[in-house]
């Protein structure tokens, strides 16, 4: 057959034929920017044209700190279709952690927005980085002292088009970070070819489906795996794209989903609870969003009342589940037919099945497989073509290291000689398939030699009307080892002066489906819990917390 | 990432851990069999066993004889899986053309249905041929004097598990021959990758979108394309097969239908029309077709009138296009949005969009590329994974012939060495993408220097509502070299005895659209047209036939 390879020039060229005329439009501060793919080919054109000129070459990482805008999206059509790395930095981080990731990753160029590029001020760049260039993110007063070429007019001094490289599938093409929620920040390298696998994976019926027909918003950040593929996803099925720059408050994604009329959007599941709770008080009306079919969630346990909260107003939740070394996607809850009604239910709430092209198991302990029963509990492996198989270091042969500094790997090698990613979560799997995850295997609270799954209690308090978030951390205890804290918020119109009162109704709650010894010690009332730096809840935050009390 | 190969494993095994439980049901004469896919694979994995115990070993051709039935699917999964090579045999064709297509395989071993194996009675097999296996499709009647190897007991004295090897995904898994209506057969052999692309791109929700939910009919043969590649993309899915065996008459068709409760179904238009004219005379009620929603349909061009038909039995006909060198799917016409309601309607009849993972372009004689504007034709050349890029020759290095034997190649090359098929159909494209076929290169009709196309006119005739079938061909004429001569079939319900009334209609009815040369000179009504073996119009007979008028 013809040696036609998986590399994102199958992407461009097909938004170049097919799809010139869609857009991507952007919320940035004050301004709504549209543009239509062929625009925004040109302008990939020009930028590539650019980088090579200043000396970029095929391999070369190019760092990309920015919103999700549409030069981020030029970036990501320019870099690898140039057959360079496209590198992108979570904005989030603080700048010494920026400075270290541009140095390990050998960044020869930074291409960063304004006012993100502010925030370095002052701080020494690592000297790989030959190159630094500013895009407007249009923030308010935030000029920046370092100087950098300007990306506008980078794009139109440079030669209007570029000649695209014919490129080999297994070459890197891009380059992220785990968020280091578990350590250090790891580097994931993908390639063309798992770039381009996952993004067909994105089109499949049953599951993320995206189509022509979509206007595809992902709020989840493009510096945070890849925002999902989304973009890639939205490209290839000619989908149309709105990118909300920064602003991910309910007012400004419903400002968005109005004015490009989006169809489907994706976020981590606290964007989606001040959603749920400005649509719930009035704040938000259904009316705005009326475009909005299906949002597919992921990134933390979608909890059922979130699903069935959107469902009252028409939306559908779809809980996904993936990680930054599976590109990210992984599972996708799709519903089966030949589940009785209660089942149905039941595993509506859980991360789901895996994808076509992926395959998973989970290993108990003593490193036999666990049973698809349901209930036995093992550590979640996969198997993808869009999987990592070690983490990136420049240094390394194939700039790969399948093993960690301490000796540890995040990588198995079955009897087959087969890779699996060792994903670090404990799950069940039932016997259709679904995947429920129970925990973090750092996550799960050992108290008196037994496990407390700290996702099953924390899917117990959101079952209580008034409760927006909940997290639930072990505390060091000198007699049980650990003992579960809970930190909860409240949905805003459900504030109450006496806080010790919620506490006791889910104290009463909790005790009809859990032991005692499973019940939190103590539940603290927050305006709001603490977040990463990709939005998740920062757990590692709330233990030091706990700690204290 | 994970070097996890694109093989047909990842289909067996998907099955094998979520869809055990699904079925295929055969509709065998007299009795319908279903079984899970559980049993499905532990019977190809018997399968597998029996065949490496009989010397088939890793490239070696297994040729398969056989309607679509639930052994036809094990070995689908059997041969392919222990990195042999599925050779599927048309079994329409001439005993003495079977024979040489396995002389031209050099097939080991031929599996045939006892029904079709007792056409070959008399007619000595080739020498590589080391065993026949007979499998057993209830056919009255048939003896056959051949010695061979009972499948069922083979299965049955085979070691219950198979050792299954670690596949590459460039090795062959299957090959096809051309139905050979262009000339003689030609084989294309398919890898494992290109398969399991194929099969990706099935389940694309732009597209077949074959889902879980679904239980899918295909009609059209599984020796030819792979059924179109709908059986394996139904594993994938996870969706149940419903298979006719042989018979494919309206009544059998509605049988398997509501029995397997089938919702989407494969054939070309030929079975189709007959099955819509049942419907519309009464002689099969829509009821009993209650579970059927969507026809991807193709083989043969798909008409408006065929579309608008099954549309007011509330059933979507999505018109796609392929051919047994694109394995075979290349088209898909999904509907697109930007489209006003006019240019909608007129999209509807066109061949589609490519599928992601195809390019297509259109080259006019003197080697450009055709403008899309809708209206310049151009042959239509194809580039994707899943492409041919040569023929089968077991001679030839790499089992690749990429020029026929009379030095005409089916295959170009572009000025950045990329490779295309050819495919012998002109066709425009659209400035919206959408590909219509104007003829097959040879079906059109050169008449006084200027171009008649057959499809054109043949889509004009099947706008009468009293017309099943169409074929326009060309007649030799001295004075303007060809001239076009219609032959008809007239639907069951409207039969009449003066059938020249039914030529005066049709000629005043076309002159309203086509000019006055490019009107056929005669309308032969039959009772029906001839078909190949593919159940496709022989256009070589009604030449013939013309030719004689």
């Amino acid at each position: 057959m013809q040696d036609v390879p998986l590399t994102l020039d199958l992407v461009r060229d097909r938004v170049e034929s097919l799809y010139a005329a869609k857009t991507v439009t952007t919320r940035f501060p004050g301004a709504l920017v549209s543009a239509t793919y062929a625009e925004v080919l040109e302008r990939s054109g020009r930028l590539a044209a650019a980088l090579a000129e200043a000396g970029v070459r095929q391999g070369d990482r190019v760092a990309t700190l920015a919103w999700n805008a549409q030069h981020h999206l030029e970036l990501y059509l320019a870099v690898p279709c140039m057959g360079a790395v496209l590198h992108t930095i979570n904005a989030r981080l603080p700048a010494e952690t920026i400075v270290l990731l541009l140095e390990q990753a050998e960044d020869r160029v930074l291409v960063a927005d304004r006012s993100l590029l502010a925030r370095l001020d002052g701080v020494a760049l690592p000297a790989c980085v030959r190159l630094v260039v500013a895009t407007d993110d249009r923030a308010e007063g935030s000029p920046c002292d370092r100087p950098a070429a300007d990306y506008e007019a980078l794009l139109a001094s440079s030669k209007p088009t570029f000649d695209w490289p014919e490129l080999d599938e297994r070459q890197a093409s891009g380059l992220c970070y785990t968020s280091g929620t578990t350590g250090s920040p790891k580097g994931v390298l993908y390639s063309h070819r798992s770039t381009v696998l996952h993004t067909m994976a994105c089109l499949f019926a049953d599951g993320i489906a995206m189509r022509e027909r979509d206007v595809c918003m992902p709020v989840v950040p493009m510096f945070h795996a890849n925002a999902w593929g989304f973009p890639y996803a939205a490209l290839l099925a000619g989908a149309s794209l709105a990118l909300p720059c920064r602003q991910t408050d309910p007012e400004s994604l419903a400002a968005l989903i109005e004015s490009a009329g989006v169809t489907m959007a994706t976020a981590v599941p606290t964007v989606w609870l001040d959603v749920l709770d400005a649509l719930r008080s009035g704040r938000l009306s259904r009316e705005r969003l009326a475009t909005l079919k299906r949002i597919p969630m992921g990134g933390a346990a979608v909890s059922e009342a979130l699903i069935a909260g959107f469902a009252a107003f028409g939306i559908e939740v779809t809980h996904c589940w993936g990680m930054t070394e599976i590109s990210p996607l992984g599972l996708v809850n799709v519903p089966r037919t030949s589940l009785d009604s209660r089942e149905a239910a039941a595993a509506r709430s859980a991360q789901g099945l895996p994808i076509p092209g992926c395959t998973v198991r989970t290993m108990t302990d003593n490193g036999k497989e666990a049973p698809r029963d349901g209930a036995t509990p093992g550590e979640l492996q996969i198997r993808s073509p869009w999987a990592a198989d070690g983490y990136f270091d420049s240094a390394a042969p194939g700039n790969r290291l399948p093993e960690a500094a301490d000796g540890t790997s995040a990588f198995a090698t079955d009897a087959r000689g087969r890779r699996w990613l060792r994903t670090g979560d404990i799950a069940t799997i039932d016997r259709y398939g679904y995947v429920r995850l129970v925990d973090r295997a750092k996550d799960l609270i050992k108290s008196g030699g037994e496990w407390i799954s700290s996702q099953a209690v924390e899917g117990g308090i959101l079952e209580h009307p008034d409760i927006l978030e909940a997290a639930v951390v072990g505390r060091p205890d000198p007699r049980w080892q650990e003992r579960p804290v809970a930190f909860v918020a409240l949905r805003q119109d459900r504030r109450r002066r006496d806080e010790a009162e919620i506490g006791r109704e889910l104290l009463a709650a909790l005790s009809l489906h859990f032991a005692k010894w499973q019940l939190p010690d103590a539940i603290i009332v927050l305006p709001a819990l603490p977040k990463g730096t990709t939005g998740k809840v920062d757990k590692m935050a709330l233990r030091a917390r706990a700690a204290k009390l």
